[in-house]
This record gives C-alpha cells, sequence and structure tokens, in this order.
C-alpha cells in the first residue's frame, strides 16, 4: 500500500505534532541507570556487582538444546569475539557451573514461527553467571540479544552489569515490510536486514513480492510470470526456502505479499489474459499508481489464482499471506463493458463492491490451501471473516474500529519509513496510544505493527540506511512498554543500537562515506562530509516532484547519499535549545554552537569549488551559498547574544528572509538545521522575551515569524 | 607457497632498496598530460578537444558483437550511471552514427579465456565519438575500462578528452592468487575481486583451493574431503561455475591450485589414507608449515589423484592447473620406513628425488585429463617437459635461468602484498628488469607474474583492503611498458582508482570506519581516526610473532583495521622532504607539517581517554603516548628548523631516542610516519649541512644516526 494521496495528510499531521514533542535538555527526565537496551525490557533492575567477559567466556546449556538455539549462541559468541577481539571456545561448554551464561530453555516452542509465539525471558547476572531462562527457544534468542546489548566495556576490561530482567513483547506482531518489487534487493540484502531485525526483536518479515514495477517470487507453475516480469531479477524458489529457514533460525515469520487485484502490472506482463483490458503490458518503471488490474469476472482468472497460491502455499509457511487490495483505481473495470454486464447481473453496485467480490473469492482460495488472508484497510468490509487480518495504513483509528468489530489488525500507518520522517516521529507513534478506549479483549487485537520500506528510491546500496536504525525505535515502541518514550534516551540508545548492527553486516553508515567519494569523483570529499551531514532528503512524496527519476535511474546522488533524521542536525538543535534556554546569559552550548558555524563557514567555499569541479554535483550548486548564508546568520546571531547586545527588527527579517531561502529544498535534500537557525536568528533580537515563554511557546512564535511554509504539493 | 623462511630475505633486501626510490617532490620528472589511467597504456597520445558526456550517451556496436560483449557494455554503462547520476539507454544503440561511443569488435577471441588471448585494442576519441577497435572481444573489454577511466568532469560536465590509444599488454599472465583455504571467502568476495581485477586489466584468478587449514571445493568423487576437511565452508561445484562464468564474462581465467604433496592435511581428515603417517588429521588451525604429505610411494594415491583430477579438470576448463609443490618438509617420509625402503629400491637418493617421483606421476595424470602443469619453484628439475610452467617465489634469477632453459615462468616474488609493504615497492618489482640478458626468445617465456594474497589473517571484512589498492600497482607493472615507473604519479593514479574500485562493491576504503566504530564500542571516533591514518600492520611475518592467534581468532582488532601503505605517513614524508629541500628557508610544506602535528598533538589524549573506556583497545595503550611523543618532536623540530635556531646534540639524542621508541611496533602496527619525524629532528640539529648533502645522502644519514633496527626476528 503506498497509500500516496491519504497517508501524506494524515501522516503529517501525526508527525508535526510528535517532533515538537522532543524535549529540550531542560525537560530531560529524571536520571535512572544508563543503559544501551533497545528495546527497553519489559522489567529491569540494576543490581550491584558486574560479571567479567574474559578469554574464558563460555555458553553452556541446560534443559532443551535444539539446533536452532545451538546456532543462535554460536552466531552471538562470534559477534561478541569481533567485537571484544577475543577469542572464545566454539560450541557449548559441558560444565554449567563453570560456563559465564547458561541458557535454559524448555522446548523449542513452534515448528515454523507463528504470531502466538512465547518470546518472553528472564536474564538475571550476578557478578559469578549469568543466567537466561525461557519458555521456548525463540525466547532464548531474544534473551540472548539482550545479553549482547548488555555487554560494556571500560579501562577494567569487557562486563556484563549484575541484572535482573524479566521481558516479553507488548505486541506479538513486529514487522518490518521490504519492498522488493519496485527496486529489486538480492538475497544478501534480506539476509542482513534478518539480522538487524532479530538483533531488536523484531519477528515478522513482511516481503512484498510483487508490484507494477516487478513480479519477483519464481513460479514454476506459471514461469512466464517471473520471467518476463522481473528483468531476471526474482528470487527463485531455492533462494525463498533459503530466506526462510534464515529467518525462522532467528524466529522471524516470513509473510508473502501478492498484491490483488491491483498494483499487478507485472502479472500480466506474462499473463495478459488476466487483465481487465486487453494488453499487452509492458512492466511499469515509473513510481506512482497505475490501472492495470485483474479481471474479478473470469473463472479462469480464479483457477489462476487457485493453482498459483496453491504453489505459494507450499513454498510460504506462514500462516498468514497478504493479498494487498490497495490502491485500485478501477479504471480498466470503468471501460470493460463486459466487467460492467457482470458487476449489473450481480447487482454489484460499484467497483468497491466488485473488489469485495474479488476478495471473497480469494479468500476461498486462500482457505482451501491453509492460509488467512490479510489485507490493506480497502479489504475491510461487515461481513469478511473474522480470521482476516486488516493491515492498517489508515491509522489507529481504522485499526481500533477493527478490533472492536473483532478483527486482528496492524498497524503501519505512521510506520513508513521511505517517507524519510525522524525516529522520534514513529516511535512516539503507538498502535494503542493512551486514552485508547477499547476494552482488554479488543485491544488484543491489535497485534502490532511494521514499518514499511517501500522501494521506489533504495537500492542494494542506500537500503539500509533508509531501514536503520530508525526502525530500531519501531521495534521498541512494539516490544517495550507504552510508557517508554523518552525520545532524548532513544537516541542516545539508537547510537550505540546503529553501531553495533554494523558487526551484522549492515551498510547504513559506512555506505555514506563511499557515496560521497564517488560524488566527488576523487577529489577530497571533506566539505562534502559537512554538507551531507546537514542535509536530509525531502520527506513525503517530494522527491519525485522536485526530482524525477524512474525504477532505472541511478540512485547515485546527494540525496541518496544524504541519510534521514541528521544526527548533527539534531544535535545543533539541542545546543541551539541549550543556549536559548540559558538565557540571558547565553553561555551554555555557545561553544558547541560556534565551533559548528565555523565548521560550515569555512567548508562553504571549499565546497563550492568542489561540486563546481565535479558534475555529478552540479545540482547541489546552490547548497554552498545556502551553507554560507546559514552560517553567517548562526554566526551573527550567536554574536548578538553572547555579546548581550539586540539587533534591529530589519537585520532579523533580513536573516529570515535568507534564512528561508537557504531551507528550501534544492537537489531534493534541505537543510535540516534551518529551524534552529531560525530560533537563533529571532532569539538575537528578541533576547529578553525568552525567559518569560516555555519553550513550546517560543517554537510557536518562531514558526509564526518564519514565512509559510510552500504549498503541500499533490500527488498525481 | 607461503615461503616463509627464504622469501623474507630475498623480498626485505628488495624493498629496502625500492621504497627508498620514491622521487622527492623536487626530482619529480617533467610535466605531462595527467591522466587517470591505470595501468598506463602502450601507446597514448593526448590531442586538443572533447566528447561531452550528455544524457544521450549511447553505445552501438560493429562488427561482431557477441553476449559476453553486450553484457560488458551493459555494465560498463551501468557504472557510467552510476558516477555521473545520468541515466543512459539500456542495450546497444541501433545507429552507430549517433552513438556516442562505437565497438567494432573483429571476432569472439577465444572460447575458453587463454594465455595467448589477444587483449589489444585501439581507442580514438574525437570531440564527435569515441571509437574502440579490438581484434577480440577480450580486447574491447580491455578498452571499455580504458574508455571508463577516462571519464573526467568540471564546471561544463562530464567529457572524455580526445586521444589516440593503442594499447596491448606487456605480459599475458597477470594474476591474483587468492588463497580461500586458510580464511574462507565465500563467492561474492571473489566476485568482487574479478570485477576489481578486470577494472585493471588483471587476466587470471589464481584459485588456491585447498591448505593444511582447508579443503575448499566440493567433489562429488570424494566428499569426505570438503566435508571433513572444510567446516562446511566449500565452494560448491554449482558455484564454481558460477565463478568460472563471472571471470569468463571479464576476460579472466581461473586457474586452480591443488597444493600437493604437502599442505595437505586438509585433504588427509577424510583420507588419512593418503597420507605418510597413519593419522588421524585434523584441520590445521594455526599458521606455519606442517608435516602431513601425501604418500608418494602407494599406487591407491595416485589412483585417487587420477580420479579427483579428473573430476577437477572436467569442472575448471583453464589449461593450466596448479599443483603447488612446495615446502615439503619431508619429515613423514624420513619417518616412515615403508617410504624410506620404496627410495632404496628405486635408488632414490633424497626426498627432492621422491618429491620429483611424485611430480613426474602427478604430471602424467593431469597430462591424461588434458591439463599442463604449473607449480612452485621446487618443483623445477631439468627433465621435466616444456610446457610445465614454473611459478616463481624465488625471484628474478630463477625465472630467468627457467626461461633459459626454455620453461615459462611466472613471478610472484615481490608480490606478496600479504606482507603489507608498499604499492611502490612491488611497482618497481619487474618481472623482466631493465639489464636482463634474456634472449627475446627467452624473454618471452617470462609469461607475467601474480599477486599473492595469502589468507593467514584476512577475513571477508579485511581482504579488500590487503589486496586494493595496491594490487592495481602491480597490474599496471604487468601491463605497461617497463618505462612506466614514476612513483609519485603511480600513488596520485592509484588514489583515483582505489575510489572507483569502490564502485564495484570493493570494501577496501569503507570498511575502516565500522571497524574502528566497533573498536570504540559506539564512543567517538575521531582520535582513533587520526591514529589509524598514521600506522600500518607490521610488514613480512612479524605479525604472528607479535601477537599470536589462529584461523579461528577474530580479525577485528587495531591490527586488522590498519591498511598497508599509509597515505597520510606518504603526505607527511612529502611535505618533510620538501622542507628539508628547501633548506635554509625551510618554508615548503611547514604548513602542512605543523597541521598535521598539531593535529596528533590534540588527538593523544582524547587518544588515551577512548582506550581507556574501550578494552578492544587496551593492547594499543602505548601507542597514544607515542603519538604524542611524535608531534612534540616535530613540532619541536619544526620550530627550531623556522625559525632559524639549532638545538643541542643533546635534545636530538634524546628526540631520537624516544622517536625510536615510538617507532618499535605495538599490538602488532608501526607508526609509518616515524622515519620522517627522524629526519625532522635531525635536521633541526643539523640544518647547515642539509644544503651539501644528496637527499639519498641525507637519508643514509639519518638512517645511521637512529638507533640500530631490533635483529629481525626468526621465521619459526
Amino acid at each position: 500500500m503506498r497509500a500516496r494521496k491519504l497517508v501524506s495528510a494524515i501522516l503529517l499531521a501525526a508527525f508535526a505534532a510528535a517532533v515538537n514533542v522532543a524535549p529540550a535538555p531542560s525537560q530531560v527526565p529524571a536520571p535512572r541507570p544508563r543503559h544501551n537496551l533497545m528495546p527497553v525490557p519489559a522489567s529491569l533492575r540494576f543490581n550491584a556487582g558486574r560479571l567479567p567477559v574474559t578469554n574464558a567466556f563460555a555458553v553452556a546449556a541446560r534443559g532443551h538444546a535444539d539446533a536452532r538455539l545451538r546456532a543462535g549462541v554460536e552466531r552471538a559468541v562470534r559477534r561478541l569475539e569481533g567485537r571484544t577481539v577475543m577469542e572464545f571456545a566454539r560450541g557449548l561448554a559441558a560444565d554449567p557451573a563453570a560456563a559465564a551464561l547458561v541458557v535454559e530453555c524448555a522446548g523449542p516452542g513452534r515448528a515454523v514461527p507463528a504470531v502466538d509465539e512465547d518470546e518472553s525471558y528472564a536474564l538475571e547476572v550476578t557478578d559469578k553467571q549469568a543466567v537466561l531462562k525461557a519458555p521456548t527457544t525463540v525466547g532464548a534468542l531474544r534473551g540472548l540479544e539482550t545479553f549482547l546489548q548488555l555487554v560494556e566495556g571500560d579501562r577494567e576490561g569487557f562486563y556484563v552489569p549484575a541484572v535482573s530482567i524479566k521481558d516479553r513483547p507488548r505486541f506479538p506482531w513486529r514487522g518490518l515490510l521490504i519492498d522488493v518489487a519496485r527496486h529489486y534487493q538480492p538475497v544478501e540484502v534480506i539476509k542482513r536486514n534478518l539480522d538487524a531485525m532479530a538483533a531488536v526483536k523484531m519477528n515478522v518479515l513482511h516481503w512484498h513480492l510483487t508490484e507494477d514495477q516487478g513480479f519477483r517470487v519464481e513460479s514454476k507453475k506459471f514461469p512466464r510470470l517471473h520471467q518476463l516480469g522481473s528483468d531476471g531479477l526474482y528470487f527463485t524458489q531455492e533462494q525463498v526456502r533459503e530466506v526462510i529457514a534464515y529467518a525462522a533460525a532467528r524466529g522471524i515469520r516470513v509473510v508473502p505479499e501478492f498484491d490483488l487485484p491491483g498494483h499487478a502490472t507485472a502479472w500480466l506482463v506474462g499473463h495478459p489474459e488476466l487483465g481487465s483490458a486487453p494488453g499487452p503490458y509492458q512492466i511499469e518503471r515509473r513510481p506512482g499508481i497505475f490501472e492495470p488490474t485483474l479481471d474479478p469476472t473470469r473463472e479462469e482468472v480464479y483457477k489462476f489464482l487457485d493453482a498459483f497460491f496453491g504453489e505459494m502455499a507450499a513454498l510460504f509457511p506462514d500462516a498468514y499471506f497478504h493479498i494487498g487490495g490497495d490502491e485500485n483505481t478501477g479504471k480498466q473495470w470503468d471501460r470493460n463493458p463486459r466487467i460492467q454486464e457482470f458487476m449489473k447481473r450481480r447487482g454489484l453496485k460499484d467497483n468497491h463492491a466488485l473488489q469485495t467480490y474479488f476478495n471473497q473469492r480469494l479468500l476461498k482460495i486462500l482457505q482451501k490451501h491453509g492460509k488467512r488472508m490479510m489485507g490493506w484497510d480497502e479489504i475491510f468490509q461487515p461481513d469478511l471473516p473474522k480470521d482476516v487480518v486488516i493491515h492498517s495504513w489508515r491509522g489507529q483509528t481504522a485499526l481500533a474500529e477493527a478490533a472492536r468489530r473483532g478483527y486482528d489488525g496492524v498497524l503501519s500507518n505512521g510506520y513508513y519509513i521511505d517517507l524519510i520522517f525522524p525516529a522520534s516521529a514513529h516511535y512516539l507513534n503507538d498502535p494503542l496510544p493512551e486514552g485508547s478506549t477499547l476494552t482488554p479483549a479488543e485491544a488484543a487485537h491489535v497485534l502490532g505493527g511494521e514499518a514499511t520500506m517501500w522501494a521506489e528510491w533504495v537500492t542494494p546500496e542506500t537500503i539500509d540506511s533508509r531501514i536503520w536504525p530508525r526502525t530500531a525505535a519501531i521495534a521498541e515502541r512494539l516490544w517495550s512498554p507504552r510508557e517508554t518514550r523518552d525520545v532524548e534516551d532513544m537516541y542516545r540508545r539508537l547510537a550505540v543500537v546503529s553501531v553495533r548492527l554494523e558487526e551484522l553486516g549492515l551498510t547504513h553508515e559506512r555506505n555514506q562515506g563511499m557515496m560521497l567519494r564517488r560524488l566527488a569523483g576523487g577529489k577530497e570529499t571533506w566539505p562534502l562530509e559537512t554538507l551531507a551531514a546537514l542535509v536530509e532528503p525531502v520527506k513525503e512524496y517530494r522527491r519525485y516532484q522536485q526530482r524525477p527519476q524512474t525504477m532505472l535511474s541511478p540512485l547515485t546522488g546527494l540525496v541518496d547519499a544524504a541519510r534521514p533524521d541528521s544526527d548533527a542536525a539534531r544535535r545543533f538543535g539541542a545546543h541551539a535549545d541549550a543556549l536559548l534556554s540559558d538565557a540571558p546569559r547565553f553561555v551554555a552550548g555557545a561553544t558547541e554552537l560556534e565551533a559548528a558555524l565555523s565548521e560550515w563557514q569555512r567548508a562553504a567555499p571549499a565546497l563550492a569549488a568542489l561540486i563546481e569541479g565535479s558534475p555529478a554535483l552540479h545540482e547541489a550548486r546552490p547548497l554552498a551559498g545556502d551553507l554560507s548564508e546559514l552560517a553567517a546568520a548562526g554566526l551573527e546571531a550567536l554574536s548578538y547574544l553572547t555579546r548581550g547586545v539586540a539587533p534591529s527588527a530589519g537585520w532579523r527579517d533580513r536573516r529570515l528572509s535568507s534564512v528561508e531561502q537557504a531551507a528550501k529544498p534544492k537537489a531534493a535534500v534541505e537543510f535540516a538545521v534551518a529551524q534552529s537557525v531560525k530560533q537563533l536568528v529571532v532569539a538575537a533580537h528578541e533576547w529578553p522575551r525568552l525567559r518569560e515563554m516555555t519553550a513550546a511557546d517560543w517554537k510557536a512564535h518562531v514558526k509564526q515569524l518564519s514565512a509559510p511554509p510552500p504549498p503541500r504539493p499533490r500527488q498525481h
């Protein structure tokens, strides 16, 4: 569900609210024991003492220890080796009494990972030993990840702090949708993302396999589907089994999605006879919503789908099959007299009714093959059986409504990570927000959520940087207690998680340098690094409007190298908040702000020269001037504030206007620091008022003084 | 051929000479048109004008255009897209007149890539069009790489300069040995390195598949070989075929090596009955030379090898099979009475004679299966047939001797990239050095050379950084004219090549940051980055002696993150040379030296703090003090020189002694800048003498003043 038209308005409103909730440093909650756990456990108590991690580190098992657990322990120990540069014994130790970590597992859990798997565990660490207890192997795997996150180091060496943890997930469905259709992602990308999911205790890979832009799974029954619908870029059934086994080894379910009846161009390239218009069809190369739709009036279509889903049901063991069901334009139906005639005959009053008819037929096919149906909001209508799962891009209200009627639901509204919003926005988005009026029984129908990695603008080179680390914040929302909502602490832990994800092969951090070097064509990259740290890709669906490309275009530009949720901008913003909260002294944060602003000032001319000589960066030409402008405005504002001299309103207006210009997106990126610079400029002129205002009032005031935002672009 | 004992002395002498040849800036040859081609073509003339690379860029073919050529063009165009961020047409253009690049290929060349393949091409670029002509598809692929290297950018956009190139390799055998036995390297590592090889026109992957530490190829006839000899880490035959096809698509041969009769532990784990001692055998985990050896006296062994090589001959299409033949200790033979008895009976006077007997039997087996035998120097003896190829770790003299007797030979002495010597040392090492007394007919037996990536201390995470970019300098030595020897210009071009290799997925640049972040455990890495830029892993075989590990140890320490051939140290050295050549003004380079030294000074205390808190770095504790010492000594020396004040001999001796201490390896890394700092210290005291000395005399003088180097460690 790309959900272009509606989701944008809903998300923007939710995000605008969420972004402003981030507490300024002055609002930081009371200190607590700092740890690097993400997701935060349900219950956690630090005790006195620590368990040293030495060369003698070994893991033993008591009770059930199946091959999956042994392999999980082996992987954990190898990761610990990599991090500590110490060599540990291989395999399980024979004597639990002498092992640093003992795993006590009661049983294997479900043969095929399932939504009702018991993932709980308890971890007790003393200065003698760590003991991990779990009812299932999956619970033990979750606990092993917690153990790895607990490992710290100091001058004495590596250790695990003494701690008592009792943990279980808040929601049983904690997913990541990866769209491999718009841009194909090879097996190694899927595998390393499964590793990352396991590291933050996610348990569902929603594998979006078909789209207008590609049909990515091998069908032996209908080979024209993948042969003609994929440019040769598809998963063989052997690879599918490999991915499923890899996921299951990590306690992760694999829910396939076959998007129907719309989003179906790639199906029809090889099988135009299934379409609602005669064809021929070509693989779609543009982003957007397209007309090609299966013909729901022909029995041959259901015969085909019966055979196809029979084949897929044998391939994918999960109980759930996602059938999409979204964004059918209905235009092919409107234009097809035979379909119109069919609707009249059956008394189907509109396309929605026709799609419901299709869904009910499809539902029977899935049931026949032992699968439960899942689909986007659009499939929801009253006479569906209760074992259907609603996947909501519309939001918590739609989800609650379905729950009240007894339907299970999964939330993705607010988790559209392709829209480049900050982690904080996703983090505070709760499937069951405080104040929900659902009864406990109804609330139990809210199964969880899924981050959605729609893939119009990602390649294997960049996809990790769009998923991670932000998705770890979503993972925490879905696992940890509702009350875990400290944004600043989340970001502190997220930085640690991000580095640790790298040990699993994730490329979200390391590929940016490479992309910048390529853009610079072998020239010195430091000014470009300064720029890239301060800009973010434009949000929502603006990228395509500002910089149209197709699915065949190279995704190697500055916008691709830029990453969501700029750390540097957030740090700058925190220092600016600290400075303004320190009125009228204006000492806190001043040194850091001046260092940052001076660095921008120094980088700007070097950046201009680099861009001139590097044609791949020519589209970014105005950004060097913008950087210079932001630096100048910020430095002047800082100087006024720290000297206690107020500039004129004329100065303020000139600077605000130029910062506003600098804040406008160019080359489909925008300066994430612009708003903070605006605050400094306004404050320089009006600092005596600062003492009388709350932080929220102040932000509202700055916003009001700024030029109105450009009208929000319409979707096409 | 690990060649531990002998190679070290030979290499060290050669390298010591070679390193000092690097010209100081004052000795730079006359300016020439600068380009980024590597290897430099045989003939190259720049003309007036340029061919713009625009959105309309397209490639057409005239004449022969097979699937391999089309795929090669497609890959080249996609790389160009990535670099330029422009989208180009897919497939060949229909109209050559309108294409920016026209490829005229006369024919396909060899069906299986062969040593006598014609790899020549001519490339003519005008402001209208580029025309690439080649007799074979492989020649055209080589020319495509040259075309990609020619693409430049400036304020006007991307372009290719007008140029006339006629090119062919100097040597027909330009190889890279990858040892996948000591540390397994999965298919993706092999593939990306094949891409890199093709980018610098190398044409042989020497696949070192068996060793004491692993048997890495699937044998369907003798599955116990890979099943018991590999920890499950081996190439299936399907993967082998995939690699061979991938290589062939890039005009690269794949020569497999099955090391015999020594280096054979992993063979014997599954088949102890082949050994010269009863066994049982375990996969070897240590580095070194070991005793397990095939029994050359038993007919069953030859029957086994006949069946095995029959299977492998069908799998590997190349005409050459490498049988190792090196470093047999002979100890198992000495101790086996039955073998001693056999030798007596046959009149084989020593182990060398027995190995010759084995080789001759093996030769017949290979011949039976249609293969030519290749082996290390040790296999050479007078009655070998002339189609055997000698692979020389001993050096040019041994190679020339074999050539005189009519044997083909390939040089690896001087190309042992695992020994961490700088690119300059390898670059100046010539298989047919100037002054060679071979006749042209004899010289034709010198087929070329191979860089050897022995894999005791590399993993998939680090191997690229040990191979690249230095191997590109070896590639140039083997392709370009002997007279191409400008080290400074080589390094300038190597920096560009290095970045361009990244577009092929190579990780030699990008993984260092990740490894440093892991070592720092999520803390700020900048002081560690400063350190890592200045140190190199210890050279030759000293790593194991200073920091023993096994094949199962994590290779994630500082020594693994450190890279050979420090750019920062070379730049520092160039600035120091410039400064000292500028006596008595001491202006040239002073700013850069002071900036660098101040950066070290600033980093040292932060580094000390970071190391204290990061146990994985504890082994590097002394390096923070060393960095501080080098900075202090350098800054003081610089201050004396620029102020024209000479310090006392006492100051010089104290500083020299402390720099000497700092220069000593710790944690198996060493400061590559120490020698340059020494020069500054000596110069500060003696600068009036500088004007009277040549650069070489000066360097000798500094060396003499330094404490004697520590005794070279003995091999075990």
